[in-house]
């Protein structure tokens, strides 16, 4: 039941002691895969497309978690391994198929298969991150959780029109601050696009923001505005002061009740 | 930023293959009071009062988790060193007063302190209960979590009529279903009585439940009801057959959708 005798990749932390309010995340960051659950039956070609991480995310988060001067956690392995945005038990935490592509090493996973992924990579991961969390939730203001993913332009051989996509889970007061400050961005911009949380791909922000009553938000990236290094970070250079403008419209840290009886 | 290095109180689990739905949890079960920590200043009375844990919760939940066939995960220490069913920053974490009593030893807790209280006892105890629900849901149906606790007849010195409060979070579906099936019960029974989710009290079903779409409960008996072993069978035994009725009205496995873009 724990992972103690197995092998793990836990997330790796970036700056842990940033002093900024927010905690950066980037759970599609790698398209390592490692040599314990080897490449899944993948071309190389394959291995390097969407389905196996998000393209650029890594370093437009990296980018702006520099300059939010906040912490960054990512995964280190390829989301076909374990994706850490997915609970155990949805169909894309394993994938078997990923858009057009099927990923054989998935195809006929044991439950002790599905086990040995869930205590190696996804428990470490958010183990990690939550510690985080509540290092910080003990002594301090509450931070901020904001997750950066990339899409591919092209899906199932639509184009894509948006360009940034704000996406928001129970709570959407950040998500709404941001709307309203990227304004100024020149990015086709729209919320809850081009997925939302009706279609379970804001798990981080449910697992880690929201039982603690953290602001949060999903951000995503069309991966071709972010496909050079000096793509990443012009990007974060554009975001990185609507994010700053839209935590100080919504921070705040609200009294908790006490019950005692 | 772990706990690797540090004592840890870990969750005590009864029971963890257990073949039932439900996964029974007690968060106050407990009013020993762990050398490491000392007796925070309080009586030997008032270790034994309703400050220091749930009166009757634990055999309650005992006889509850063994009629349903259910693991069984309790708090092995007092509330009040850390209360695993508050996040580290409310007050009533490791709370300085308690109804009309003060608690000293709670009263200038250093920074530090209250770090390693939370990662010696509720780190510990969260993760072993998430655990438990991981190992379910990765190869089998969704548990359904049920938490149980008690609370005084007379608080604030005011008698409370209500002497089965069902307490749901953000999912109320349980709670409901346990209404209509409670209807039989000979009890005053009440929803989001004494207390309900605007009062903060429902740390362990947001924290747990909630991230991953567990049907989740909170279930608070008046401690006058279940004040001897004989009573807690009984109370059990009135509250078994509810429970069951309810779990079946509402258990379902929603499949969850796959975003791979």
């Amino acid at each position: 039941m724990t992972a103690a005798a197995q092998p793990a990749w836990p997330a790796l932390i970036e700056n842990p002691a940033a002093p900024g309010r927010a905690i950066v995340v980037c759970e599609h960051a790698s398209n390592a895969f490692a040599a314990a659950f080897g490449t899944l039956g993948l071309t190389a070609a394959q291995q390097h497309t969407h389905i196996a991480w998000d393209p650029g995310a890594l370093g437009l988060a990296r980018a702006l978690a520099l300059a939010l001067e906040a912490p960054l956690v990512t995964a280190p392995l390829s989301r076909l391994i374990y994706d850490c945005n997915r609970p155990p038990d949805a169909v894309g935490a394993m994938a078997a198929r990923s858009e057009v592509h099927e990923i054989p090493g998935n195809r006929a996973l044991s439950a002790t298969d599905r086990l040995l992924r869930v205590n190696a990579v996804y428990r470490p991961f958010h183990d990690a991150l939550r510690g985080l969390i509540l290092h910080r939730l003990t002594n301090g203001p509450a931070p901020v959780l904001i997750t950066v993913h990339s899409v591919t332009p092209v899906y199932h051989g639509k184009p894509r029109g948006v360009e940034f996509g704000i996406i928001h889970d129970a709570d959407p007061a950040l998500a709404l601050a941001l709307m309203q400050a990227a304004q100024m961005l020149p990015l086709v911009t729209r919320l809850n696009e081009p997925y939302s949380a009706a279609d379970d791909v804001t798990h981080t922000l449910r697992l880690q923001a929201t039982p603690y009553g953290l602001a949060n938000v999903m951000l995503e990236l069309r991966n071709d505005l972010i496909a050079t290094p000096a793509a990443e970070r012009a990007m974060a250079a554009h975001l990185a002061p609507v994010l700053h403008r839209a935590m100080d419209a919504v921070i705040s840290h609200p009294s908790r009740q006490q019950k005692t009886g």
